[in-house]
């Protein structure tokens, strides 16, 4: 077994190897904290657990067979939910059996992909938001001989996909119950868009449009004798409104398991930050390559390593040190005291991780100090 | 040879097969108008050449040998520039013969894989901005055999790395021209904060830094015998006053090949928009998958297919429609007309092209309506 990344052929660049410390590793890298990411994933399925719900946790965030299989065994987790078909492949080759895949799929060659999945062993559950994707849906699955459970989305306020009446809904259930293959399992009741108001008052506001919609819903549907089996939705900014409900059956969130900056100072339940919920379990390692001016290092992290739409990345345990810009290639850091060498190590915690993650090939997962496994992200750029 | 993307297997997701038309291509994926590539090479090799000066195309923005390949045999580039050892492992590996690492290599492990990088049968130059760089970079060539070309950085004014001072630079041309395995070959002055000034004449004033001490290095190290060979540097936004100043013989510009809509919004020469200059050749293709609500549009492309930390993307070619969010795995498009239906497709403009390449893992070459290549981002996530 190689020792040292020096015994690679040039171009193999993976980033650790298990066993080695963390100043050993190659920057900019992607560290998990295992304790940390652990102690999340069970203190979630914990709560929902003892509220007789379902986690299914989202591997849109994560895009990793070995993260998802931990939710599973360590938090309980159902399944996952993705946004892709070729995010689902990856999960169902993966071995994941239960795939919701949180979204339209309305390409007729990915709908032929979708309806060929579930040979590969998996229940595969879609969402639809438009009475012409079932007739759509049930023609790929008679083809291959398969079948698909479908939610139906509904529009929870956030304004992009979904339908916006009880009656658009029991139209679409109405067809999804006659169409050969099809199954109509639930509904699909997810807004993004109250996740990161940053009080928690603002959000249990924006939740009662959520609590309207899906109320009336499940009424409609439940005197024409479609009840739905799941009521789905929730992310880790609201989780704990949608399981407060008596609505909803399973939670779908995501981002607890890793954190971001822009997560943990968002509210959670009362007046209490996300961030004392859950910790930050995911990490940006980077090293300092210049110091070629008093008060500022330059970090190797730039915009290809972190996504920066949503913010800066926070420096971790390093009071006195900020992040101020995100280059290409480069991050900028005021360093007024001086405290830092070239070849210092930074532990950064990314503004956003879904899309800090999509840039990168390996998770270095550690246990305290030390590489414990180097884990693929299995479903990288997968984004057809 | 497959005819058709249902004949893969499933989780082998390439986004098109030479042959087929812009609609039958999988989406989001990145196109290129290949007639308008070649012609935005042949523009600047032109320009470059009738003033008797180098092109060294920058690889830190297409990540792809064949299109540097591209830039050498239509464009006459010397070579490559790229940012991360990883990178020019892959252009290496490519059969790129010339490359400069235009950035600072300081950690160990890094170094070492750079001093064997010249095994691979290509000559090497890096960049040094701080006089123990040269010591390191010695040792590690003289371990392996091997020889590197150094360029000094000079600060021209971005504030990030490169040194400040003619002085600091003459010292560290003596350390690299006693020190075994190098070679002082040039400078390194590429000012990346000016590139982006909107308007000319600001672009035109923040140049005045980048000549002052390029001029003042020149001198001191020619007074000292160690007159450079080269003086590189420039971008798509600033390259006509590096061509005219009378004391840059290397180019590096990057963006021009592709163009992206941040940059085709500058003025380029005079009051020129850039955009006049050179033409989109990149473009993310989207399709329509849910128009749950009049007046919107949701399309396949989020944060995963593009980045957005410099803007949203242009919509190409269509009036009437703008992109108004873009969220981790959609995108929303006013479409207050009526315009779009679901499967309908667009060309995005991306707001920048460098991040937003190294998000996907094929180039879609398009030689009008039909698909002639499908070219790997060769360097994707080559980050260490």
């Amino acid at each position: 077994m190689a020792r040292d990344l020096s015994e690679f052929e040039l171009g193999y660049d993976i980033p650790a190897l298990p066993g080695m410390t963390e100043a050993e590793v190659q920057t900019p890298c992607l560290l998990l904290d295992l304790n940390a990411l652990e102690r999340n994933i069970r203190k979630l399925g914990d709560y929902v657990r003892a509220r007789g719900l379902r986690h299914r946790s989202h591997g849109k965030m994560h895009k990793s067979v070995d993260v998802q299989r931990l939710q599973q065994e360590l938090g309980g987790a159902v399944g996952v939910c993705c946004q892709k078909v070729s995010e689902a492949e990856a999960f169902a080759r993966g071995g994941i059996t239960d795939i919701l895949l949180s979204n339209q799929v309305r390409d007729p060659h990915k709908i032929d992909r979708l309806a060929r999945l579930p040979q590969l062993g998996a229940t595969l559950t879609v969402c639809i938001d438009d009475l012409p994707n079932v007739a759509e849906l049930s023609a790929a699955v008679s083809r291959h001989g398969t079948k698909l459970d479908c939610y139906i989305e509904l529009d929870c306020g956030a304004g992009r996909c979904g339908v916006s009446t009880p009656d658009e809904a029991l139209a679409i259930a109405r067809a999804i119950a006659a169409a050969p293959g099809l199954r109509f399992t639930g509904l699909q009741a997810y807004n993004g868009a109250l996740q990161h108001l940053p009080t928690a008052a603002r959000r249990a506001q924006a939740f009662t449009r959520v609590t309207q919609i899906v109320r009336d819903t499940i009424a409609v549907l439940h005197d024409a004798g479609l009840p739905p089996e799941q009521v789905s939705g929730a992310g880790s900014g609201s989780y704990y409104l949608e399981a407060d409900s008596g609505l909803f059956t399973e939670l779908q969130c995501g981002s607890y398991a890793f954190m971001d900056a822009s997560y943990a100072a968002v509210e959670g339940e009362g007046s209490l930050p996300l961030g004392q919920t859950f910790e930050p379990a995911l990490f940006l390692l980077t090293s300092i390559m210049s110091k070629a001016r008093p008060g500022v290092a330059v970090c190797d992290a730039g915009l290809k390593a972190q996504s920066a739409e949503s913010g800066l990345p926070a420096i971790h345990g390093q009071a006195g040190l900020h992040f101020t810009a995100c280059n290409d290639e480069h991050g900028l850091i005021a360093d007024p005291q001086g405290q830092l060498a070239v070849n210092d190590r930074l532990r950064l915690v990314p503004s956003h991780c879904d899309p800090t993650c999509n840039l990168h090939d390996w998770y270095v997962g550690m246990r305290g100090d030390v590489v414990e496994c180097l884990w693929p992200v299995t479903a990288r750029g997968k984004c057809l």
